[in-house]
């Protein structure tokens, strides 16, 4: 097999690009002043579907052949790879079903649907969510997109990182969100790809530290299902194909508390009028929190999806006395 | 006197392009399919200072002579025009003083004082803040900032039009918040100055309709003092100058009330993950709620600030179920 590169990525940005949002770039003299660099914020959660996952989607889907077209795709996912998928399939004309956990936020099983996806709901506690989703693809033919381990998949969320370069130019470091791995692996190819040098740091909730331990102790390990408000680092372990890419583009892991993130978004949201769903906002959390080794650089970071359920926002906001300052 | 005219809002462009951000311009499909119109949305909520003021205060604080700059500005303001002129104020290294009531938001206050501009409080109840501005003004010197009626301001506003036609090309329509119509004057000004038609609509809370009644009356005409959500809504008459303007510029005023401001401000912050004031939320409340007498069109809506207290944003939102959806 031929190692992922730059090359992956490049091929998906020009099928891809009718697709989806040319995302800005958004800066803050008051970022810039309280972490003591130059910091661009790359606002994928302005992106359609509300986050990068229509990036992964859009690429895996328009590789598909016309007898694939034809018989569907399907996906398992409670959160933005549900919304990517459905959407993209939505704008090719191709019939998509996604596979949602009964107790999934009725909001994003709503935006799903709007989508024009059909859903199938499974019990957490008693079902497995990817044998039923293999089971409808043997038996309708339908084509499985996986939510990150894929090259196809890491190339389109790869993406993101060539329009912010393009935009800003020559960075220092860059800052990507970490869950499966698909963003990071993509983001950080194209940084290493650059003539000058980019140091990648991939963030995650401390919560959810599966890729910091796997990074450390250089093989995939699985941890206990975390319960951290960051609900797109829920996953237990690395994908093999991406932990892979990681291990070789990427400087360092670094972890974030949940309040962490919790003031990120506040910040976010009350200076920058940017509303970003907590595993969107670990980049900035770094940053705010004094966890990035860095000072008076260009910093890119990648505020990856701003899906987030009303419990969660009021949960970080609590609409306390604090939060008006 | 001359009449006003986008020779004055080309100048300012010029004079202010270093000192403002050019805002990002924001469209959804659902948006689209929701109105039945192709809908852009000037980002101003995205602006340093969190809304368009800063246009028109760099717009004016840039044709201070050197004696004037010495002595400083005053301005007094509760809200956004506050911000507006201290961050221009710093940004060209002149002194300024913000009169601003005691009952004044406390993360107002406090962004405004984050500028570095000198905070003068006054009692609303028993106190002039006109009177204590001039008073200031004639005592120190300082140059009093009008918030909208003055041309200087007015082209400030302006170039955001200039921005959004150069954005996003011809329009049939456009939506602008109106207040004392600094933002209405100076951005008709530039659609009527456009080769093909642009009709300007004004957007205006209907429980704070004093330019709505001018508008039909010919005569500025005063209301009592307003109790709607829009905070930037809440002056009691049109400005001389803006309303001259508006009277030969804009094609109609429409009217929303505050509960069509609030889903428009949930509407913009969980679909498109943008948070704006109610004030700037106007124009969007006035297509979601099918007061705009367009279908099929190419319509173009100011978003003019993003500067929400908490205890607005948790009344528009109030994190019920029916928000969820």
């Amino acid at each position: 097999m031929s190692e992922f590169s730059v090359s992956h990525v490049l091929a998906a940005r020009e099928r891809i690009a009718r697709l989806v949002h040319r995302t800005p770039v958004a800066t803050s003299r008051t970022l810039d002043t309280l972490t003591g660099n130059t910091v661009f914020l790359k606002c994928e959660n302005l992106q359609r579907g509300g986050s990068f996952k229509l990036r992964g989607a859009s690429s895996r889907l328009t590789l598909l052949t016309p007898e694939e077209r034809a018989r569907g795709v399907v996906a398992f996912s409670s959160g933005n790879h549900a919304q990517g998928v459905a959407l993209a399939a939505r704008d090719l004309g191709i019939r998509a079903t996604i596979v949602m956990p009964t107790d999934a936020p009725h909001s994003k099983v709503e935006a799903t649907r709007g989508y024009g996806a059909e859903i199938v709901s499974y019990d957490r506690q008693t079902e497995d969510r990817e044998a039923i989703a293999r089971r409808i693809s043997e038996e309708s033919g339908a084509v499985l997109v996986p939510p990150y381990d894929d090259f196809r998949i890491m190339a389109g969320q790869g993406t993101t990182a060539l329009e912010l370069f393009e935009e800003v130019g020559d960075l220092d470091a860059v800052l990507v969100p970490v869950g499966g791995g698909g963003l990071l692996s993509g983001c950080a190819t194209v940084a290493q790809a650059r003539e000058s040098k980019v140091t990648v740091y991939g963030v995650e909730a401390e919560l959810a530290d599966d890729t910091f331990r796997s990074f450390r102790s250089g093989e995939r390990v699985a941890i206990t299902p975390p319960a951290t408000i960051a609900d797109g680092m829920r996953n237990l372990t690395p994908g093999e194909l991406t932990f892979e890419v990681v291990k070789r583009t990427v400087s360092d892991i670094l972890l974030v508390s949940d309040d962490d993130i919790r003031a990120a978004m506040r910040f976010l949201l009350t200076r920058m009028k940017l509303l970003v769903e907590p595993t969107g906002a670990v980049g900035v959390a770094a940053l705010l929190a004094g966890k990035v080794p860095a000072r008076g650089q260009r910093i890119g970071v990648v505020l990856s999806g701003g899906n987030v359920d009303f419990p969660v926002l009021a949960e970080a906001f609590q609409f306390s006395d604090e939060t008006r300052s």
